[in-house]
């Protein structure tokens, strides 16, 4: 949820939540109607679900709140829409939303033509005051979160299909670093102390962010860059998946339930894996950043390693200075990279040059840290159905940092706090270490 | 199974091959490929899966035995559209079917047209034997059967929709009978003694339909017609579902852990209930057979009603002169019917009257009997793969018998055996009471 | 359910009572308190369950109703012993009779010897009418089933504990035999015909065995004996759990999810089998009778063995004139027996001799037959509570013959129906071969 | 896990062994055999097993480490009696515990003896260096902690049991205060500012409540005393259980599937309410602190009332210099206190008075915090197997604080770590408010 302060949206608030609305669509387009109607699984949404539940947060929260006596485009759609906020009413059940096949995918096409429609009305005429155009910048960063789900959901939906299907053809195209040794990981150093957390100053940020807050840190150390495909292979030829030495209680339990010997969308064995990619089934990368592993693979992996997670106060502090470049949905490959995206592929918000040596903060993999989610000191969520944004789940999962290959640029910043259970794995999720400083 | 014989096929094989595959698209039509993509739940399958199942059949118990060096439409497809024959090879999970986004109903229907091209040149070369003719019998009768399950596997994928689509609003059109008392239900008598039970005579039939055998029967009695919706809420208005004396130990289980209260697709209260049609949502018609319910419910009923179900002998004995007449797919209706559909609806296959008093026998609803599934004396299952078409499945499972609103009129004859395990309500099953003769 | 008739108990009615219900308590007697309180899964019951339920049938279904105004014994027994007659009450629900450590196993024996007290003052007083008497010889039947129920149930209890503890350490000694090769399987033919199939006479019968009726049977061969456990490797050797085409489609998804690659209390490998029986752990006997085997694995044997089970009428009417001889619970083994148990063991309730050649029919284990348990033409439940005896239980199960190792010889008869879901293996199931006549 | 450091245990060590082993067995002795096998849910563990495994830890960790050749007392015994130590080698599944019939009570009782003696003679022959007695203090705390569970897990046992049997029948007596309004909950403030958290100095602790260390605390109040039932029933009253603006979101998912609308034991409605007790069911009293709740009713009850739950540093900042005074086993009471118990009663073990006016800290119920259980800054768990005693649970569970009415008073401090997964009940678990300063 949005901190609103005294914000007043600049003249282009309409080019802007048109260019965002229109690249969920853009996400959508290389899939087929039954693409987007499929649910492989609880955790994920139909695409066509994706298109509507981002429509309804609009309609919901600018249109109902805005307009008179406003009448809905369907009455059915304000509970076939609804994630989870009890305060707007009831939900369809979260895990039955792969059985709509109707509303069709053009009529829900049509549905946010017509809503954006009137929310452009409203923009131009100028009729959202402050509080209403803080919301629709929730529903922006809200529909940015979307696009990254789509594109994690529609990975696991095709992935179910013995065929392995690719989602588009040019994605996550083996790089020519493929085989060379990269350069070894390094460790750099933090003195720690007293250190402020969370966020500061005017952008926006989600309530959970607030308030910053100082925090004492002792010395540490943080990896360079990610774990790689290779290294990781170290530790499951080690018999990572094998030796409980290795792993937290919850952790080896949910290995054996599920049979768990190597990451999300891997196949094969020593003598060769394949991933399950956007682009399709590929060999793996030795020297890509490991991805789609749970916190329970993490954590073992770090205890293999002789190291730790990062705590989340660590990760923001190390962070809250660089520039957010990185490799993001923008440069189109949709996959962790081996060598840093080209430059012109690279997103970047701000000018200032990366800490030297510290690599992919931002983008590739969404980075695990030790820390459960729980609000700041001081937290309050936001009044109003709103308020169920982040708060409600504040148990039983953990914060990454970082964002992720397929998240949108402007979306992410150093105190973003997402959240996972820890046996999760089809987000893309890696793995950076962090050790106590002797 | 067929049993083949000295069977020749007429000169009309390919036309008729080309009827019935074309009913399969007919009945797709209405549906949307998303419509045709979902699975609701385990037991029923995506429309998509019908229409590519039933023609792997064709491809490969015609195409692969017939054509030296046969190349796949596409290899893939031997495994995802097997459905249970082992002797094939490996089958895409059935719970995992509608997960299945690609291959797109275009190029399934792709599919079909080529399969069926490719037989109907066999066909006008005369290039098949006559064994092969008598698999291409069994790839038609399967045909049917899938016909008839994709209209109930696709009504209960509707059913899940909160906003209840019909499948083709024409269809369940409630009759001028409604409200109407209807003439009370009769009991006409049999002697019972040494009857035939089984297939007898030259036409087609599956394997467990044989060998035809002698079996004694004690004299009985059976209703006229079939137990009607407005009966039933009698059931339920007398705590039908409440009190355990009614019911069988495994039924009463069943009842409590899916909190069952009136049959499948109802919903409302004693003051008025509606049910689910593939025309959509509408009254319950007081008159109309009812439909969709269990064997526990159907058995609980007759106890209720001081009566049992017929033994799978008794309604065999009793149907075996009669004409197959009655409220069959091809009426469009779709529904149990209150008043007999009009002759020119009404499929007939037989010249012959029916016996006086004796209704609804055919059509309509599936009638549970109290026998269950198993094999004749005697029987045989056919050698290769046909021989797991029916046999396989003789445990735990009820006959039932007449066919339904949904079953081709062509496919169905006395000595047909449907089974279904007995908690299933997905399909149009309903109630025919009988009793010991005094 | 009892069929009473004119029955008039013998005036050695309380002698009988009293020897029977002392059995219980005997086999009861090697088991410490703690064993007696266990319940190792829901289809098993523990032994002081046992002990209270039969006596808790005494006093239900004759004390309350003989005695005008009858204090009980405890008031909470009443549903806590109830097993499943809904027409008494409420019963503590099944899988949690494990957890019941009050009433102490003292408590309840204390509560049988009250009972049985005030039962034989009836007796002795002449106070039971014949109705009540009829009652009184069902309740020792049931007696007498709760005795074999005990120790299959103990036997599953203790064959959970990693120690492999024996019920009593002289029961299930290997014999001479072991190691000796056994004269080879025969096969006897009947002529089949119109037979007269049900309990016939006199004697005590349950209601699910009546009425006698007659039935047409087509001819037959029955195997002369049990398969042997030697007979059943040999179907395991050759693949018999891996290979589909000998399975049922139910079995084969039970045998997948169960992980069934060999009979229930079986371990090891081809190098050599142990079985755990009621002595404890010890090598399993190629000779003995194969046991603990599901309807499944029986039904899959018979297909290996190019043969199939019996039919109920097929058993009923070869053992009809046999006398009930074989290896019982009171030879005191209680395991199958290689060899015929030593005639100052076996049990004897006929003096016929018994047909030549048709070995074990009776005894060592029960027979799975192909035929679902279902009500016999005119059957009709008693009235009141008891009528919940068999009746309810008369769908998705197997009919099975001949009673085993743990049954009372003066228990059983030809026309005794024992049934068993086709999955279950904790009970003394065996398998005997039949085939059709060519 | 214990740190070690230079300890060298007095000569009173022995007889502390004997009185912490002694106190054990004096637990046990108001059940009988049948009472102490019984396992009534995974989490809890049968009576007999904790006297088991307490003693394996002796055996394991002691004897098999000190004596050379050491014979085990029973080799089968290192794995039935090991809960959760993968390096001691296999563990006989737990929730499987309650099916070990064998050995008897009377058994593990003798294996109890039998190491106490041995383990006697090693401390009286002074065998044992200075890291054995560090471990010989682990287990000695270990003992403490399974003295809490035995009565825990058998409330839980009993209470299965519809006759509501009592562990005690002068347990959890009601007290005069019932009725008796309350003084009214106060609010105490505490500055915050850099606190020092985790334990300090000599004694006694376990391996994650070090290394302490300073973390900065905003202002806060704490509520004077826990909540009691009768505010809780405002809660209920309210709507508490059915709005779900209160809860998590995985907590309203848990209520609803486990159909929560009391704390556990509770039954009745608002016309009265009974809980069940260690000394049976009674009424409800309205000033005893209310337990048995999981956090999400905590947290949900903090939402309600306007406050929040405790962090883990404000707790253990509040409590540090406070004695260790309260209701805890050793009072008998073994439920919480509507009135402090009486001084001769109450427990304490610092001279030091309570600070004014905050109550209840220690002993009655554990204390919710909002805090996840995780590693303190520094945290390293020890070497070997007893590294696996608290660090491998670091996940997805909550920190409790304060002891409860059924903990040994030498068992706790101010820096205890005890921890939950958010959905437990079975353990005395209250409800203490926080707030921040405005």
């Amino acid at each position: 949820m949005a901190t609103a302060g005294s914000r007043s949206l600049s003249p282009g608030t309409g080019e802007r939540f048109a260019r965002i609305r229109g690249a969920t669509e853009t996400l959508a387009q290389p899939l087929s109607p039954e693409d987007c109607v499929v649910q492989s699984m609880p955790d994920a949404s139909p695409t066509k679900w994706h298109l509507g539940h981002t429509t309804w947060f609009f309609e919901t929260f600018i249109l109902e709140d805005t307009i008179n006596g406003y009448t809905p485009f369907r009455p059915g759609y304000r509970m076939l829409f609804n994630s989870y906020y009890n305060a707007v009413g009831e939900q369809h059940p979260r895990p039955r939303r792969g059985l709509l096949t109707r509303p069709s995918l053009e009529e829900v096409l049509a549905y946010r033509h017509q809503i954006d429609d009137r929310v452009m009305e409203l923009l131009s005429a100028g009729r959202l005051d402050a509080h209403t155009l803080g919301v629709l910048e929730v529903g922006l960063q809200h529909e940015q979160q979307h696009q990254e789900l789509l594109l994690t959901d529609i990975k696991h939906a095709l992935a179910q299909n013995p065929s392995r299907p690719a989602y588009r053809d040019d994605a996550a195209r083996e790089q020519a670093s493929a085989g060379i040794s990269r350069t070894a990981m390094d460790w750099l150093p933090w003195d720690g102390g007293m250190c402020l957390v969370g966020h500061q100053g005017e952008g926006f940020c989600f309530d959970n962010e607030r308030p910053s807050h100082r925090q004492l840190l002792q010395p540490f150390h943080l990896a360079t860059r990610l774990v790689t495909c290779g290294e990781y292979m170290e530790f499951m030829a080690e018999g990572g998946y094998r030796r409980s030495e290795f792993w937290l209680s919850d952790g080896w339990m949910e290995r054996e339930q599920q049979c768990w010997s190597m990451p999300l969308y891997w196949q094969g064995d020593h003598d060769g894996f394949q991933v399950q990619t956007l682009g399709g089934l590929r060999e793996v990368d030795l020297q890509e950043p490991v991805s789609h592993v749970s916190y329970y693979e993490a954590d073992a992996y770090a205890r293999w390693a002789g190291a730790r997670l990062p705590e989340e106060a660590e990760w923001d502090h190390a962070a809250a200075d660089l520039p957010v470049t990185g490799n993001f949905v923008e440069s189109g490959r949709l996959h962790p990279a081996a060598v840093p995206v080209p430059a012109e592929q690279a997103s970047a918000r701000n000018p200032a040059a990366e800490k030297p040596g510290l690599l992919q903060m931002f983008g590739d993999t969404w980075e695990w840290t030790r820390s459960a989610y729980g609000p700041f000191p001081g937290y309050a969520p936001a009044a109003g159905a709103l308020g169920e944004y982040n708060g409600k789940f504040m148990c039983n999962q953990m914060v990454l940092k970082g964002g992720s290959c397929v998240s949108p640029a402007a979306h992410l910043r150093a105190s973003y706090r997402n959240f996972l259970y820890p046996k999760m794995r089809w987000q893309f999720s890696g793995i950076r270490l962090a050790r106590d400083t002797a």
